[in-house]
């Protein structure tokens, strides 16, 4: 091949990549990352034993996709240069592709236009008129602090338990698996060993609801101070996360208190409840577990589904329709049973734009999952709920799993990477889209709620 | 009790009943029926064998929601008395009840108001001006030339088969309980035996489809006779309802091709599509089967819970969100991601109220159903397949069952019949909620899709 053709075939590569809309940039980035990754797991180096091929792909798209689905034991499976190789999708995946996609529409633009800062803008879902730049700061200086925190409070517990070297690692690795909600964990049982432990508990659930409720309610937090000042999709998520979570722990805490393989198992009410608590918080979005989840009851194992499915803040590490699509449907749904033009909620009316594309999300959400769980009922012969539960915990890229990930066929392996990719990508990419409504009348000023 | 008191306590009665509105004067009647079905199955002549409260009370409500699930083998264990109870209540809960909430309210009110009016034709999602009488005299009269002309086709199989007495009325029951959609059946195995029939698996269809498409689309066709003067409502349905017939006829056949208790089992080519014709067509409405349900792979399983949540269309005898619903939610979401103001069809834009409707129906319908399947998986110890399954069947007022429906606990049975009742009274009940949206602005004319 000439030179010539070369550097034209580059040119035309930048042509089409300039032209690119950023949902489109975003999904080929998520694309790259991936093959990236499953290239850098295959490398002879980052495993034990061998990888195959499938492993590789599906463990790339996980990390980067911060499900934390596995196929292989992390910690066993893979070598040191291995584990670095996930830390890096892992942080590239949760919060790098956010700010890695206005990097790059940055680089290549040389700047935003006009335009791409609304839609950005509509990505991080950002009230007002403040400048963008200042929430992609935010984040990289609020995931330094956070990951460095974590990791020196989980040190605490993991170097006198392992030594310096290991017990800092382990400490950073779980650190920054939970604050980008990857949910990869070192030991096979994941964090079942410290499911009494007041200090992993806190520490870990701290750092994936942090991540999880997006980075726009935290700097709004950070800036504003007082709950009567926030904006109302910041009011909504911290509202909403507080009712949900409390709610769950209680719901968990009944169904599974005399299961004799969960709660019942767990000596005093202390690590009961501890575990509880992080039973309640870890569907939303971060997947790791201190109960067995195969050995939950199927009530229990439904209704972790139906948390998965909600999932977490907008423009977040966390998966699923999110937590904001589902206030409004809500409050949408009851506007219309009480005849009310609009949803109104703290002194807010929400708008029927977000209305319409909170029944985008839902509607689409709803048949990925359920065609997921059609084509796994197909291909595999295992049980139906713990299939179902897989399909969901894909698709929500949340990654708890009931014990099946690594006994699905072939094809089934391969419905749940195209779920993770799904589910990552494909609420971003309706988060992004604007409609065009126009000439609606507006009675109660509009506040704006993120969904999706 | 003093007549003056018994007197004033009537009047009172009279005009509470007066201030109902029609969605609470129509939950009201649903729960009369219910309990007189109750008592009257209780008669010592209507049963062979002892009828339990339970047994009773969930039978009434079966059949008066026209779902068709049972706990007793409705042939052997009732007698023809009671059996002719079951038409009473069918044909009531069926057809009756719409009919039958107008009447009333013509009765009790003398004349209909504008805003009762409104309401009526907003239920009775009839389009434009036309009087809503003359949909009620025509649902009357199809009701019974459907019900003639069934019976009669019908006995062309059965008398020969059974005599002139029982082969008539088999043909009656068969003909109320396919034409209202109510799925109860006088053989065990419902019509197993007639799986290959053409002459059973035509007429029982058709009057399932024509009974489940709504009168008004029946109305709109026989008055307008040309498909381009029909309603966006009438024109949407029929094109649905084709499509979404031919396609779950082909997914069955190709899922339960291979299955030896099934379609495998069926001597010929022509049985086999008989049956995946009416395997397909039962879920969104009748609920009669002619194939094992509880055979069938999960995969299928799962497919019909699909067809059922969907269900017929508005102001029939079906049940499920309703096609119209299912069809609105599609095309406000595919409109949505093209970023158009409004989803257009057939020339035809969709109103935004009935987008909102559409995501309260929606929204609901999803609570309530999963709410049931979580309840049952805490009641029973039964397969989670088999359980969704029942109670989709019951929310959707299929009456479809994997078997499993005389085993449920006594709770569990009592879920199933508040799931009839909500199946059954929930949509109307939205469907009647006029939203007070103003200040649109209309580019194209709008259309009317009905939902719910
Ligand atoms: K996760
Ligand atoms: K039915």
């Amino acid at each position: 091949m000439r030179p010539s053709s070369l550097s034209q075939w580059f040119q035309l590569a930048k042509k089409r990549f300039l032209s690119l809309t950023p949902p489109q940039a975003l999904i080929l980035s998520y694309a790259g990352l991936a093959i990236l990754g499953t290239l850098l797991l295959k490398l002879p180096g980052a495993s034990h034993q061998p990888t195959s091929w499938l492993q590789a792909l599906f463990t790339a798209v996980s990390a980067s996709t911060v499900t934390g689905l596995a196929v292989v034991d992390i910690g066993t499976h893979f070598t040191l240069f291995g584990h670095w190789i996930l830390l890096f999708l892992m942080q590239c995946g949760g919060l790098g592709l956010m700010t890695f996609g206005i990097i790059v529409i940055h680089l290549t633009r040389g700047q935003l236009g006009v335009k791409q800062r609304a839609a950005l803008r509509e990505t991080f879902s950002h009230t007002g008129q403040g400048d963008v730049w200042r929430v992609l700061l935010w984040a990289i200086g609020f995931t330094a602090i956070m990951e460095l925190l974590g990791t020196l409070l989980l040190a605490l517990q993991w170097v006198p338990e392992m030594g310096w070297g290991k017990g800092l690692f382990y400490s950073f690795f779980h650190t920054l698996s939970a604050f980008n909600s990857a949910g990869f964990a070192l030991a096979a049982d994941s964090l079942t060993t410290y499911a009494g432990n007041p200090l992993v508990n806190i520490v870990i659930s701290l750092l994936f609801i942090s991540g999880g409720i997006g980075f726009v309610v935290i700097a709004d937090i950070i800036e504003k101070r007082r709950f009567r000042q926030f904006a109302l999709h910041t009011k909504l998520m911290l509202v909403g996360t507080l009712i949900i979570n409390v709610i769950a722990m209680i719901v968990i805490l009944a169904l599974e208190y005399g299961n004799p393989a969960t709660l019942a198992a767990l000596p005093d009410w202390s690590a009961k409840l501890w575990a509880a608590w992080f039973q309640a918080v870890t569907p939303r979005s971060a997947g790791f577990n201190t109960l067995d989840t195969g050995a939950l009851f199927p009530s229990t194992a439904f209704f972790i589904m139906g948390l998965m499915f909600i999932g977490g803040g907008s423009g977040s590490t966390a998966g699923g329709i999110k937590l904001g699509t589902f206030i409004v449907a809500l409050l949408a749904t009851w506007a219309f049973l009480r005849q009310q033009e609009r949803p109104t909620i703290f002194g807010r009316s929400i708008q029927l734009d977000t209305i319409r594309k909170s029944l985008a999300i839902i509607v689409i959400s709803l048949l990925c999952v359920n065609i997921g769980i059609f084509l796994l009922t197909i291909t595999e012969n295992g049980n139906f709920l713990d299939l179902a539960f897989e399909a969901v915990s894909g698709a929500a890229t949340v990654g708890l799993s009931r014990g099946i990930t690594a006994d699905l066929s072939t094809p089934g392996q391969c419905i749940i990477i195209v779920l993770m990719l799904i589910g990552r990508a494909g609420p971003l990419t309706i988060a992004f889209t604007l409609s065009h409504a126009r000439g609606e009348s507006i009675q109660y000023s509009a506040g704006h709620v993120n969904i999706g």
